[in-house]
Formats: structure tokens, sequence, C-alpha cells
């Protein structure tokens, strides 16, 4: 509750216009309200109407199926579906705009939110096996209205590989770096890079990669400034966090 | 070398202006003056002759000192220096403008560089010890050109302290979530803001604190979007971070 | 055996009601009975033949439904199995009172204990993948007597919604607060809550979430007072724990 | 911000005592005070105006002998000082009722609340070296306001010791148990006791008890029910949380 | 090679009853041979000709069968396998006197070594569910010669179950404790017996008991003396060193 | 209380020689007297007045003075003092005999009681960096009435050291394998030796020798039989056990 | 590109045989192609046209029956494939030489290239379930180039087996040291050779032994000069690093 | 003891040269030193006469003088003495030829060994802070008679520094590669060069540097072949082991 709307209120009330207990229910709403529905809910997603995000993990076909649906109704243009098994795509009633990523175990209902401007978010990966999570990250950033690039297959044991894409690296807006076992990945490119880096450590390695703790640590060491770092697996979070950062308003200027 | 550069050097040989021998050295240094001048290099620090970070870390007085003056006599305008001890505060040789922050550790030759907008980076604490890190981040990111606004003290376990902050919270370009124990309060802002929030673990706590690993994972772990993580204690990496992602260039709007 | 009753043996034999003899062999049973019956097992459940728990979860279905039997016809009135797979609840024979808990994996043979007082153990988890174990707690507590609330998800990344169960919490005697992820509602309801805060960790999460540890060590390291923690999913040690306190008795006062 | 007073600002806003200006002002300040004073900070201590702690951890002592007396001048009656150092006990300046209780680095301005009933809290230890834990605990609890007993050095490995307590054991309200090396003593008195139990692990010990990890593993898995666990070392957070429980009103009965 | 035997091949190198070439044979294999054959093979099960041990762990049925006729061919007169699964047992060709104890996953070719006194090992566990690992260490043990008693299911969380034992705990010559969780046997154990006791951590138990590390910790760090401790589930181990330790010679007395 | 002597205080009530409240005190009593007096203390270190342990870790030297004064008082004739500080050694009153041993920090009151028979433990150590801890365990059991040989320095990157002890390794009655780094020691004397093997991982190495730990899993993991292990550095606990193994009472033979 | 190749290009456009475009053009694709062709890529495998190698781990059948067969046709004459799955050799399309060694899971296309010396790789094992892994060493070591002699099962449990290959360990120019458990097999061969020996941590053993990380720590920290590591279970690290340095030029001689 | 002197012996006594018993004690001596003196001993160093290596570590700077000295009267020309502190080196009596290189803590009596060829290993390091451990590997190889180039401070956050070093990177013969922190310089260097190398986590960074732990385990899952690691800092075991593979003899071509 805007500080004006309490003042109406109040001034209501001074002007008879409605009883004591009216203003009563008003303002006995407003202070989670004002939190909640003015401040809090427009985060999550961006901004109420245009997209909205069901985590897929722990729901059942059924449920996602409901969810789905009962946001699309209440006008959401734009919804992910993240974590998504191949069984609860094929439950899910298509009477709706819906898109499934296989790879990326994504699901898109209706349509992906087009970008504002053409500067992209750069999507590396150190391997092949760390694509899943790569195609999670680029799908959810795209869906939520970013220019995406993708560069697989770049790890540091083939420096080469990686330095033939400079062009791609010196020009992202922000880069999202993906890597198992030892993750060296998001230091070099961090070395390189002259934005944002947002590090994502994978399950990939065996033996002592300790399923993505060793490259979790790594990236948290890297030598590197401007690199951060998301949980292991966490290609949504990589892909929302860039998405941010890459729509930022410079109301500012 | 930029493509157009080089094309100068082959027409001034073409054209018998310089010699093939002056050509070669002049093309012999830019392979990686071409990675690490124009492109690498503008990445540490904004800018060439603008600012330029030194970390204080392992570094004698002396050497800070050496180091100090020669990047100032280069042209340097903004000189960070990080973990500067007393010790070599006082030893530095004040015949160039230097300000020592005790609290962070910080040492600026020269002056902060002036924000180019009004967006400003909010710096949160969890407790009043985690003050030095905060110090640390918000005085990197006000020396390279960022707005910043502190709240400290305001962990989980009194959130009406945290909440009656809701303005300066809703309203950030960026914030920093500084905490050590649980961590906690990285995930309560993540939840609340509406931007990207970089969480620093800090090695405050006891017991099973483990020396901030326990924050580490808790904030890797945070149940809000947008949050990302940088090292235990690492209040110089989220400050630069967070300077770079609010003074983004929007060229594409 | 209660002081009273050995004292009244020991006057039947200064009576000679009874011989030596048979003093011995009701006296030799005694001592652990002295320990375990008056002492120690009455503590196990809350008084013999009132209530009793049977730990389902190494046992085979066979096992269970013989125990459960066995102890009714001991005279005990409320069983609650813990830990019960739905296959055992479907081989118990069903000739005795029983009811079954899918979500929470409890089995109950005879009636809930009826609570003594009014006052409430609040049950909170921070999603929704927390229930199973927040139903094994809340069902523990409510079978050996105690009147139970529940809200369920209201994890801090979306901190409104459990500021909007304010007056849940004020009033609670006791509550158990389950989270997985980074467990940060334990440190949130400890420093909102003014009474004893049962934390639950949960293995919910994954990556560095590592089943469950980080939400064990984040809660640990609440950094508000009154807050203890119980094994990772242990729903029943939080509900028996929560019930054993809501019911203390005030002999004293 | 109860309902009624904010029914008595609507009223003298329609009956036009107080301006609409002074309405919103009065309102505004409300939702979080509304949490915060009627709420949270009671329960910080154990209501306003009784008692107040000060975490002398990180404080100077200079800092805390600020803090004690001007806690004392805004009449609280009773202020406990944890992990106060010896110098600051020394430094603190005695023109107001201050004791120091040495071996628990534990400080008291004015005088213990009285304890309101006769049951009493069992502080025990495994060993001798555990002794200034269990006194930060026993000292928190008394000062808070209960009554309580200590029954140290009875660790498992010597049983009769702890046996030969046993009355003490079984007639506690509440029993904090503190144990190093593996701990054991949880489970024991766990097992033999009819009342909640909150174990302490401590830093004793050394190669594998690894500062305290390995008696925190042992009590967080201890098979007796009505046990949980607080922090390594965290005698303070033990003898806070055995009060809250100790003191219980049983407004309900 | 005894001293007495190089001897001999000396003496008749001299007497030229063997040529230098036959001599030099004999001895170059005998470093080796001397340490291998008559020292070290002695000390695998207990002496040639009696016992002998299959670990059956990583072997199919079909190798254990085969090696189970070559060693009972070759004279073995007690066979133990270990870890032997069910379907290795059914596999097994009983042409030749076998037994198979299902619980302790253990096999018998032959007959159990018959004891040479009445002195026993104790074999205790902590609850029902470390029975396995228990029947593992009895069996092995008096496979190999000595007597055995069992007392199961007497956790620390019931401490009069297992005092109930006493008079068994203080006649034993050597104890084996088993136990998961937390382990705590083996200290209460060792705190009340006047024997070696071998402690053996189980698996069993679940969230931070990791697998048996927890009790493993635990036992290392035992405050009882005469307690030492082999890996989780070791009971092959356990039984194996116990029988060793009862029926050491005392060939000195 | 023996069922004669229950027998016995049931009579002297039925003959009215004793109240009744007489004898329910003498049998409330029993119980843990019974445990405690008769059986548990026993067994603490061998026998009252031969010997006593005191453990010096956590005592200043004016505690160890005073118990050890009062323990020769009491008719100890051989008092064990470990991890006895140079002052402390220095500290104690010498009106009685006492010996200190410098490398072990054992202090000896009184004499070392005289061996029973030939047999002989055996300490080997990997390194020299071992030794003290090697010579607190072979003194505990010189003291405590064992033979000790000493083998030190004898590792496994020269086997050949090792191999050349042979005999001693042989004929030894236990063995006590110290060794820090990798601890190989343990697993190749377990695999040499006949009899009981005590591993003690020692704190000794750097990196990821992790203060013990690497030795201590290597220890626990030994292929070898016959192998147990005691926590870091526990030489007292190795020299204990190894004594008491060594001294075993063949009392069925 | 060399010096000299620059020198050319730039003669070529001062003489007017290229124009300046053409020049550009090889001097912009220079950089990178400088380090990636003639350098970076002659190391993979060992010089191109010769070997290379395919990690089959999470590569589907059909995707190693293609890149198989491409790199066939492109000259490769050896080709060795790792972690092959018996499923993906039996898919394998035949009408090129292949050979498929079961239990190291190699594939190899083509012929083992032939050693260019005698001097052998010796691949020693702890016990008999560490084969696979040694299979997959010695595999990758002859396909690569290497002569190479096996000892299994030389276990420092029974160290007579291992000290009876003594010559063979002697003479080895290389040798691969494969243990689980507690992985001493590498100290005491490093203790007993005069070469490099690379130490392989496999995940055989149970309990604390980690999945292998006992046996990693324990190479780790090896007290004999001449001892690397590589990852748990990596068999083929080991074998390539291993022919790397049996096939070392000696240009310099 | 060769073979050969083996058979004089027997061909002496089978000339009656020397008696059976004279034989005998010749005989009797030789095994192990067959084994010792032979084998085991010239590996440690580079044969006998020539080098000998004293770890300083645990040595007072009294018993390194010793041992020095008597070394070199024993004949050993080149004496590399490691971990030796600055007071060791002061004490150390300069009556024979003596160098201290402090950095690197390393001591060496006598002189280097000469190099037999021209070919080098490389020593690299990710920072300054490594270079201590960089030239205890450096000296190591060196002493022991090897050509080292060392290139430090190219660490991966600034590529072009180590992409600069190209032709010295390709053209080395072994490479020790060396870096704390995420420790990514191994994987980067295993990448571009054609050799063995020989990755060295150092303890340099903080909070999740973990004291190396992350830069040992990330160097572990380096995704390059031909890299194998040693313990945290482990420069001295670095250095001996490049320097072995750098002189391996070629024996066989």
């Amino acid at each position: 509750m805007e500080q004006k709307e309490l003042k109406d209120v109040l001034s209501a009330v001074a002007e008879g216009k409605i009883t004591t207990d009216e203003a009563l229910t008003k303002i006995k709403l407003a202070p989670f309200d004002d939190i909640s529905i003015a401040n809090i809910d427009t985060h999550r997603g961006i901004r109420q109407g245009v997209s909205e995000v069901i985590y897929g993990g722990g729901k059942s076909p059924e449920q996602i199926n409901i969810i789905g649906h009962r946001l699309w109704e209440n006008g959401q243009g734009t919804i992910l579906i993240t974590r998504m098994s191949e069984e609860a795509a094929e439950y899910f009633v298509k009477d709706i705009p819906f898109t499934y990523f296989k790879e990326a175990k994504v699901g898109l209902i209706g349509e992906k939110i087009k970008p504002k401007h053409d500067g992209y978010i750069l999507v590396a990966t150190g391997g092949t096996s760390d694509i899943p999570v790569a195609e999670e990250a680029a799908l959810t950033a795209e869906i939520l209205g970013s220019k995406v690039e993708r560069v697989y297959d770049v790890g540091v044991a083939g420096i080469h590989r990686l330095l033939s894409r400079m062009e791609l690296i010196m020009n992202a807006r922000v880069i999202i770096a993906i890597a198992g076992m030892e993750g060296a990945l998001a230091s070099v490119i961090g070395g390189l890079a002259d934005c944002p880096v947002i590090a994502v450590p994978t399950s990939i390695g065996y033996g002592s990669a300790f399923g993505g703790v060793t490259a979790l640590l790594s990236m948290l060491n890297s030598c590197a400034s401007g690199v951060s770092v998301v949980n292991i697996d966490n290609g949504f979070g990589a892909g929302y966090l860039a998405g941010m950062i890459n729509n930022m308003e410079t109301k500012y200027e």
C-alpha cells in the first residue's frame, strides 16, 4: 500500500466516505500485501502477467499439468517449466501452446519473451556431457527474454578451441561458464572476458570429482575477477540470473 | 591490434613507408597484444589509464609502495589496494594522493571514480562482525565508480530490522549480501529483492560454522533465484562484480 | 517397582503374610523392573498402558504385525508405528483398530491420545517436498497427545508467506521448523518466535545440498536463540520431543 | 499495532481528533512496529525491562562497558554478558551491580531472575574439561530464572558415576548433556531420562575428535528419543533453551 | 631357509655332493622363500592344513566353488567363506561338507575348529539391525576355534538391558561391540569391561550417520581404555582378531 | 546385591531384626551399588592398589602434583601420568619416587610393574618423527607390566629395514605399528606378523596428510587381518591395550 | 606462424606479390593457427595420422561407431576407445579392423603401435578386483606403443608375493601401481623401485575406503620419492602417461 | 649380493678356500644386503657416492649439521637438504662446501650434478606466492642433474602471459605445474604440452581453498592427459620425479 493510497483511505474516513470498519479491513490487509503483492511477487519471474516459472523437480505430471493450465488461464503469456520429465511432457494436455526441450528437460507454455536488444548471453561448456545443464541455462535465458549464443565443448585441455571463439567471448554481455571435472573453464574465461561470468559446476566426472564438488570448489577459488558461482548443475539459476543482468534497465542514465 | 591497424601497417609496407622489418616488429608484438592489451587487460580494472587493482595480500610494504608509485606514474588515476595491512599503509610514501580505509584494509591512490548514474549497490550484512568484509566490498565498488548504500547488522534472527529497510532493498540495482554463521541473509534478501544478489559467506561463527563453509553451502543452496556466490570473505570479488553489473553499458538499446 | 509397592512387600514379609522366598521372587524381578518399568520405560512413549512406539524402519511386515498385535493385547491403547511401508500397512491384519497415514508412512493402532490442553505445536515447512517429514512429525505429536497446527511451503524465498502466518507463529507453544536446501527457515522462525524451536533438516535439494548436510549445518549455526536440531529427516524425533515439551507438567507451581 | 489501536486511530480521524497526516505517520510506522515491538523483540531475553543478553564475543571491553551501562539505565534489571573476557570484566566500570564468573566467561549486571518454581535443570558433563561450557549453560539458565543442578565428570567410561546420580536425572525437568570426544553421554542420559535433553558437543578431544565434530555427529544420531542438539561449545544456547522450556507457562490448563 | 639348511647346502658344496650351480639356484631362491614359506604364510589363517579363509566378496559363485573344493582337497579341514551370497551358496557343489549361515553370509566347508578352552568372546550389538555384522563376527570366531556368547540389541538408549548382562560382560576374555548410529555402545562397554574391546561401526542409521562414519569416529574417540576399532561393517576382521587374542598361547608362563 | 544377601535382608525383616524402612533403603540402593562398586570399579587400571593412570592432558601442574601424591598415599605402587608437560614434571614435589620420560611426556610415580613373563610387545614406527607417540605407547606398556622391544624408523619406503627385523616381528606377542603420512606400515606388518597388531596413526605429515586422517583411514582399510586401530597419536591407548592382551590370564587351560 | 613466414608475407606485400587484403587474411588467421594447429594438436595422441583416443564414457554406441569409422577413414592407424561398454562393442560395425578387450572395456581400431624398444612398463595391482583398472592401463600403454609386464594381486598384506617379483620391479622403466583399500602398494613399490611410479587408487574396498578416497590420500602421502598419482580408477591416464615417459626421445644425448 | 659374487663364494667353498662357516656368515648377511645395497639403496638419490637427500623437516640444526658432515665424509659429492630453516643454515659449520637457497629453504653440500644433456624441465607457477614451492622443485631438479627453465606467475586468469611462453612449454621434456587457489594451471598446461606434466598443488589461497585441497582435487581431475599429481606443497617430490624422468637412460634403443 503506497503512502498515497493510505492517505486516500484516511481522507475517505475523515470525509465520512467509508466507515471506520471498512478502513480497518483495507489497512489490516495492507502490511503484507504491501510487501508481497506490490514488491516481492513482482520479482518472481519478470513482472506479473508476463512470465512465471514452475519448478518441475518434485512435482507429478498431473500437478504440472494443472498448475501450467491454471497459470495460462490467469493470463501468463510465458510459463517456463524446469526439470520436466519426458513423462510429464507427454502427459501434458496440449490444448494450449506447449513446447518441450528434451535435452534440457525444459517445458514452455506460450512463447519465449522477445529480447529487447541484441546483446547476448554466451553459454559455454567444457565438454559435451555438460550440454544438458547448458541447455537448461540457455533456454531459461531465452524464454525469459535474452538472446543467447552457445559454444560447447571448449574445455581448457584444448585451449585453442576456446581461443578460436575469442570474438564471441569478448562481445558477450554476460557469460555462463559450465564445466565438470576440474572446472577450470570458469577461470580461463574469467581471465579473458570483460563481463560478469556465472560459473556452473556440473556433476560430470568420476572418482575425486565427487559429483561436482571439485568443480564447485575450483570455481569459487577462481583467481579471475568478475566470477560468481551457483549450485552444482543449476542451469536454471544461472540462466535466470544472466537474464536478469542482461536486461537490467538503465533508468539512471 | 585491430583489423584496421593491421591493414594500415600492411598498406604502409605496400607503400614503402615502413620497412619489412619495422612491420615485422609491429606485427610480432601484436598477437598477444591483441589479446592482452586491447581485450583482456581492459577488463582488469575498468580500462587502462583509469583504474588498477593491487592485491596486497602476499606483498611486502616495500613492494606495495613501489608498485603503487609506478602505476601512478604511468598515469593510472585510481589505484585500489586490497588486503593492505596497517603496517603497509604507514610505510607507504605519501608523496602522491593516498587514502587508507583501516576497517576494510583497503588503500586508495588517487581518487574514487565518479559514478555515472544514481543507481546504487546495496551492501548488507547479517552481523557487525561481517563489517570488515562488507567495507572491502563497498569501497571496492565505490572506488571503481558505483554509488553504494550500506545496511549492516540486519541478520535474519531479527527479521524486522531487515524488513524496515525494504525500500532500500527494493530499489537497489545490485545487492551484496554478506553473512557468516548460517548465511540465511542471502536467501531472505534473494526472496525479497528484484535484482542480482551476490552472496558473500564470511568466516564468522564458531564450531560447526567451519570457518565460513556452512554459510557458503547455505548460500549455494539458496532457494531464491538470482543469487550467486563468491569465495569466503571475498569482499573485493563481490564489490568488483557488483560494480561491473551496475555499470553495464546498454549499448544495444 | 514403585517405592510403595516395595514397602508393601516388605511389610507383608514383616507381617508374615508372604514367605521370604515369595518376597525374594517378587523383588528379584524388581531391580531392572525398577529401573526399566518405573523409570526408564515410562519415558518411552508416555507411561505404560497408554502408548508405545514401534520403529518400523528395519522390520518386516510380518514382524510389525506381530509386535503391533502383541502390544495391543498387552493393553496399550495407543501404538505409533513409524517408517511403515505401504506394503506393511496392507499386510497388517485389521482385526484391531488400525489407521495408516500414507504420506507420513505412519501407522496407528488404537486412537490418538486426547490433548490435555489447547496449546498447540506448529509444524512449518520450507517447501512442499518437506511435507512427508512434516507429517511424520505432526502425526507423532498428535498421536502422543498434542494439538498440532500446520503451515507448509512458507520458505524464506517468499518471506511474506511466512509473515502472513505471524499469529500462528507467535501463539505456538513449540515450533517444528522443517526445511531442506539451505535450511534458513529455522533461523527466521527462531528470530520471530518466542518459544522453543526444533529444527529438522531434510534431505531435499541437490548438488551441494549434500543430502541434508547443508541444511543441518545451517540450522546448527542459527543465529537465533531457542533453536535446537535433530537428525536429517527425523520427523519422529522432532514430534516426540515437541510433544514432551508441550505436555510438561507444571507440578512445581 | 493491535487491531484495537488501529481502530482507535481510525476513529480519531473520523472524529477529527487527529489529522489525516498524523494518522498517516502513526500507521506508516505500524507494520514493522507491529511485528518488531509487540512481538519479535519481546522474545529476545524474556520480556522487555526484565532481562537482556549481550553477546560479548566480538565486542571490545569499551563496547561491552557502554552497552551494559546503557541497558542498565534503560531499566533492565538482569543483563547477561556471554563470552566476556577477563580483560573486559576488569575494564567494566563497577558503578552498577556487576558479577563476573571467570570459568564460564559470563558477566552479570544486576541480579539473577528469581526462579518461579522448584523444578530444576540438570547440567551434566562427560569430563572436567567440559566444565567451562557447562558453567556457561548453567549460569545462563540461572540468570534467566531457573534452578540448576550440576553433575560434572560423569562420562560413560565410568557409567557407575552417572548411575549413582539416577535420582537427580529422573527428577529433572530439562537436562543439558555436555560432552566432547565421542559424546556418548547424551545417548545414555537420553535413554535414562524422562524429559527433554539438550545435547551440547564440546571441542574437547584430539585427533579424530575434529574439534567437536565427532561429538556433534554422535549426538545427532542418538538412538534415544527426546534429544536435540545445539552447536559445538554453545553453552549459552543450551542454557537459554533449557530455561525457556523449564519456564513454559501452562496457561491452557 | 633356515641357518641349518643353508649350512647343509654349503657342506654339500664343500663335499662336492652338489655343484656350485645347483647350490646357486637353491640359495638364490632362498631369501624370499625364507621369508614367505617359513614365516609369512603360517600367519594366514591359523597354521597350514588347519584353516583357510576365502573372501567371497568380489568372487563369482563358480570361483568360490572351485577354490573351496581345491582347498578342501589340499587337506584344509576348516574353510571359512565370508561375504558369500545366497546365490553362491546354492551354486556350491555339496559333495564335501558344507554349511551356509544365511544371515551372516558366511559359508563353512568342513567343521568348526574345536575351542581349546572355555573362555568366551562376547559379541554385543546396539540394535537388531546390527545382527548380520555380529553374526559374521561370531561365526568367524567360532569357526576359527573360539567359544562365543551373543547379547544383541543392548543399545545405550536402554542401558538397563546392557546392565542386566553384566556378568557376561565382566567374564568375557574379549568383547566385540557392534553398533551403528552414534556407536556409543563401545564406550559404555569399554567403561564396564576389563578385557580388550574390539569396536565395529556399522552402516546402520540415516541422515548424518553417514553410512557408519559417525559410529566409526565415535568409537575412535572412546574415552574408555582398551578399545580399538576396525573398519565399518567389518565383522570378519573383528571376529578374526578376537579369536587371535582369545587363543593366544601363554608359552612364557 | 547377590541373591543371598537379598535373602538375608528379607529374613532379617521377617525376623524383625531390621525395620521395613531400613530394608527399603538397603534394597533401593542395591541395583546400582551392585553394579558400580563390586564390578565396575575393579576394571579401571589393573586392580586397585596396584596401578592407576592420571591423564595429565588438561590438568595443571598443581592438580597433577596433588592427585599423584594422594594416589601414592592411598597405596598405589605404580602411577602412570600421561601427557605430562615438562613444566608439570619440574613442579612435581619429589618427596616420593618419581621418574619423568621427556620424549614421551610420561611421568611415573613408584616403579614399573614387573613383567610376569618374557613375551614382548613390539613397538614399531615408520619414521623418527613418530617416536614420541611410540615412547608413550612403549612406556605405558612397560609401566603396566610388559616387556617391550622397539624398532623405530622402519617405514615401508625402505622395506628392507623392516624385513631385517623379521625375527623380532615374528616372535612378538602383540605389535604396535605407529606411522604418519600414508600409514602403510600397519598393513605391511599386519601381513607379516602372526599376532594382534594395534595400529596408531600419527599426525606426522603435511598437506593431504590432514593431521593424521590419511594414516587413520589407511590403517582402518588395511587389507591384512588381525589389525585394529586407535585414535590419532593415541600412544597411551595402544600401550594400554597391548599390555592388556599381553597379560591375558589363561585361566581356562 | 613462424617469424620467417611472417617476414615472407610482409616481403610479398612490399614486393606487390600479394595484395594488402590477402596479407591481412593470412596474418589474421595466424595467431591461433600458430598455437593450435602447429603446436597444440600434435600433442593429442602421439602425432596426427598415427593414433587417436576416443573417450567412450558418455557416448552412445552410435556415436562411438561413427567417430571410430570417421577417424579410421582419416587415416588414423591406431584408435583407442576407452570405457567402451559391451553393448557399444557389439553395436560397432566390424567392416574395419576392430578388437574389444572386455575386462578393460577397451576397444581398438586398427593395430597396436609397435614398441620402439624392449624397455617395459610394469603394471602391478594389490588385488584381483583391481584388474579391470590395470587392464585399462596396460592396454592403453600397449596400444600406444609400449611393452607391458603384468604382476597382479601382489598386495602388501602378503609382501612375499611382491618381493618374489623383485627382478621385474627393479628392471622396469616405469611402474603403474594400482590398489584400492589402503593403497599401500604404491609406497612399498616406490620404496623398492628405481624408476617413476604412477599410482592409481581404485574404488575397491568398503566402509571407510570411501570409494577410493582412502587409497588416493594414502598414495599422495607416500613417503617414497618418485611417486605421483592420478584420479581414482583412472587406468587410461596412468597408461597414457607411462607410455609417454617410456617413449621419451633422448634427442639431447 | 650379485649372482657373480655368490658364485665366487660357492666356488671358494667348493675349492676349500674358505670354510663352510665363513661362507655361511657371508651369505647370511646377503639376503637383505642383496635387496638393500645393490637394488633399493641405489634408487635413493641417484647412485651411491654421487648424491643423497636429507629431509630437514623434523630435524634440529645440530642433527642436520652432523648428518651432512658424515655423508660428505663418506664421499657423497652432492647432498641436498630440503626444508632447511634459516636457523639451521646459519648453524651449519661451513668447513665443507655449502650453499643455502633461502626462498626454497634448500641447502646444498658440494656441487650440483652436471646435466648430461640440454633437455630441460620447465617449472611454471600460477602466482608469485607459489614461488617458494617452485624453487624447491627447481633446485631439487638442478642439484640432482637437470637443466631447469622457470616461468613464474603465469596463472590462467591472464592466459596471454602463459601463451606468450608457448615455445618454452612446447620444447620442455617434463613440466612441473605449480598452483594454489583453483589450480587450473595444470589443466591448461596439460592441454598445451606434449610431455609429462607433474602438478603440485600449493596451500596458497583462502576460504574454500582449504589449504591446497581445492587445487589438489582440481589437478587430480584435470581433463588433460599426461598429468599426475603429488602432495600439497611437495616441491621436492615433483623436482625429484621430474629429474628421474628427464634423465631416463635409453638403454634399450
